[in-house]
């Protein structure tokens, strides 16, 4: 634990924080565009994760041209970035027409292209209203997920939809298997991925006829779990960047594959009671929980990292210290009574590492992130 | 709902953002400044609720001139914004020594002093550190709530405390009776009010002796709910302010008395499976939840708004219409099949009030505020 600190000190944490392992972050980017690449998809990461521009260039140097975003405001920061290529992977807000417009016409000027998602005839209408805007149109599928989209089996939706989008050729099937984050086993994602392949390939037949539809589809467990990717034309995961508890307790990645973690100081210590607080609260981590042991809710485990010879960090997750109650500010966490020993080690003052539960929505809560090497990494 | 839509839209939302009703928001700080006075106890509200420099005047205005924040960057905000009697009720991470020693400077230069809090002999001695330091010191105590604070009962470590401080007096004892949240009667709150006030006094007998301790305390539920708040020297609430659902549903506050609202626009119909999707999720809302009919876990409920001839605005809670699930940027809002002529009058493109469980989450994840006035409102 004090060597955690001490690492964490060293990279210049006195408050709370985010500690990217950037070695280990492209170490997950490169290994998502080789398998993309194997499989001949296009890989279109999804960057709602990081919503940071110097972490996307560590895609743009693995190969990456096209990304995904969900909301205008992201895709306007990353076109700010020099990102030229952009889907919005969220549905259509009409009243947001002003900025998407301006944004399209940007996007085309440098040789690229906006993407756009719609689910209902009453949005793709609001396309046909603007008949020159370049832009790229993908219909959501519900493929059985049941958040958003067409539902696979309403081809007559479909049709209006396509109907309404009037001069806007549809550029293909979106979809997102947001199932599989319940998934329990290898069996459970591979039944997703090929049920939601056939859902799309039925629709692409029945809607596109001809015309070949593009179909793209992106959940990290299915795409870092699937061996091969091929029958799709293109994949959109984001939360693999990093991954996080969620990811590590479906057995989707493993310890030294996470690659973003909450820097908490210690500030109260109670043995008396097991208890120990650190300044990392429901808005520095989140309010996202999972069920540990004995049933129990879990905002997050400590963890402990060391820098190896190579400068890459070894990691570890510590389930014996769950972080078991969250406020605004104060995060406690539980040590039972057999770590009493290891309890004993902590002082107020040091830095402990929280690894996150889902890492999309603790990063989004940070205003930058530190990296291993000490690097400041800017984020939206 | 058409009309809560154009309400919203006049004010000048196309995007999530959060309406904050002024006039409320005015009448809630005036209503608690008053009860204050009339206690005759030191009002030192809790800015953490709404982090703005707008709100903040609200305040001033009431005649307030001492603060509460829970951070240090929260302090340095306000700092930047006139603020000069700031108390960081939180536990002091020594780590931050530079900066809270730099706004202690800049503060007392001001006329004004810097609040610090500790529980810990370890913290203590760090102050011991900086003799020359113009600080306020409170001794955090718990008097039952078990987050942090020496435990009322064990009066060798305030000793020890009050020794580790070396030339720094103490200025009082600082409480949080956090439990107030969970109190399901007024007569519990009275309890809670009670035994917090006297296990606060037996403290202060045991450890100032001759010498007079201030005793503040600061809990919306019994801050707002109590009569008579006299027999302390500070109340400390925040989240009466803007008031929320937790409170809404505890039966601290009425209806009308919310100020504080999440603007969504309506993305998604599905009218085949009572679902509604609208741009608000878990970046928006925050993952605090309430536990709704049927034991279900309720994100916010949608609400009504409607100006009134006076220029106030009228409000409705729409128990009817529960958000049921949060991803990253969605929002999922249930429309039971009664409802379902009420949902046929919802269209793309519509805006829609969310009433949130927890304000201080939701106003923590927004970067501005617009106002039922049109005006745009700054936060850190």
């Amino acid at each position: 634990m004090k060597s955690t600190s001490q690492f964490l000190r060293q990279l210049g944490f006195t408050g709370p924080g985010v500690l990217v392992n950037e070695h280990q972050a492209r170490a997950n980017i490169r290994s998502m565009a080789e398998k993309a690449r194997r499989a001949g998809v296009t890989f279109r990461p999804h960057f709602k994760t990081h919503q940071s521009a110097d972490v996307g260039q560590w895609f743009a140097q693995e190969g990456v041209t096209a990304i995904t975003v969900s909301s205008v405001s992201m895709a306007e920061y990353f076109a700010c970035h020099g990102w030229r290529d952009i889907t919005i992977a969220f549905l259509l807000n009409p009243l947001q027409w002003p900025r998407i417009e301006s944004l399209a016409h940007k996007l085309a000027e440098q040789g690229g292209q906006l993407g756009l998602t719609v689910d209902s005839p009453a949005a793709a209408a609001t396309l046909a209203e603007r008949p020159e805007l370049p832009l790229r149109v993908w219909l959501k599928i519900d493929t059985g997920y049941g958040r958003t989209g067409v539902p696979w089996q309403n081809g007559v939706t479909m049709q209006e939809i396509v109907e309404a989008l009037g001069p806007h050729p549809l550029t293909g099937l979106l979809t997102h298997s947001g199932d599989s984050y319940q998934a329990s086993s290898l069996a459970d994602l591979n039944s997703i991925w090929i049920l939601t392949r056939q859902r799309l390939e039925t629709v692409s037949q029945n809607l596109g006829g001809e015309k070949q539809l593009s179909l793209s589809v992106g959940d990290t467990p299915c795409c870092h779990s699937i061996e091969d990717l091929s029958g799709v034309q293109e994949i959109r995961p984001g939360n693999f960047v990093f991954f996080d508890l969620m990811q590590w307790s479906q057995g989707v990645c493993q310890t030294q594959e996470l690659a973003a973690a909450a820097v908490c100081p210690v500030v109260g210590l109670y043995p008396e009671r097991g208890h120990m607080v650190v300044h990392g609260g429901a808005v520095h981590l989140s309010r996202e929980s999972l069920v540990g042991e004995k049933g129990k809710t879990v905002f997050g485990y400590l963890g402990t990292l060391s820098r190896r010879d190579d400068g890459s960090v070894s990691q570890q997750v510590l389930t014996d210290f769950p972080v078991v109650s969250l406020s605004q500010e104060h995060g406690t966490v539980e040590i039972s009574a057999q770590n009493q020993t290891i309890f004993e080690s902590f002082e107020i003052g040091d830095l402990v590492v929280v690894w996150p539960v889902h890492s999309c929505l603790t990063c989004d809560l940070s205003s930058e992130y530190i990296s291993e090497q000490g690097n400041v990494l800017t984020k939206k």
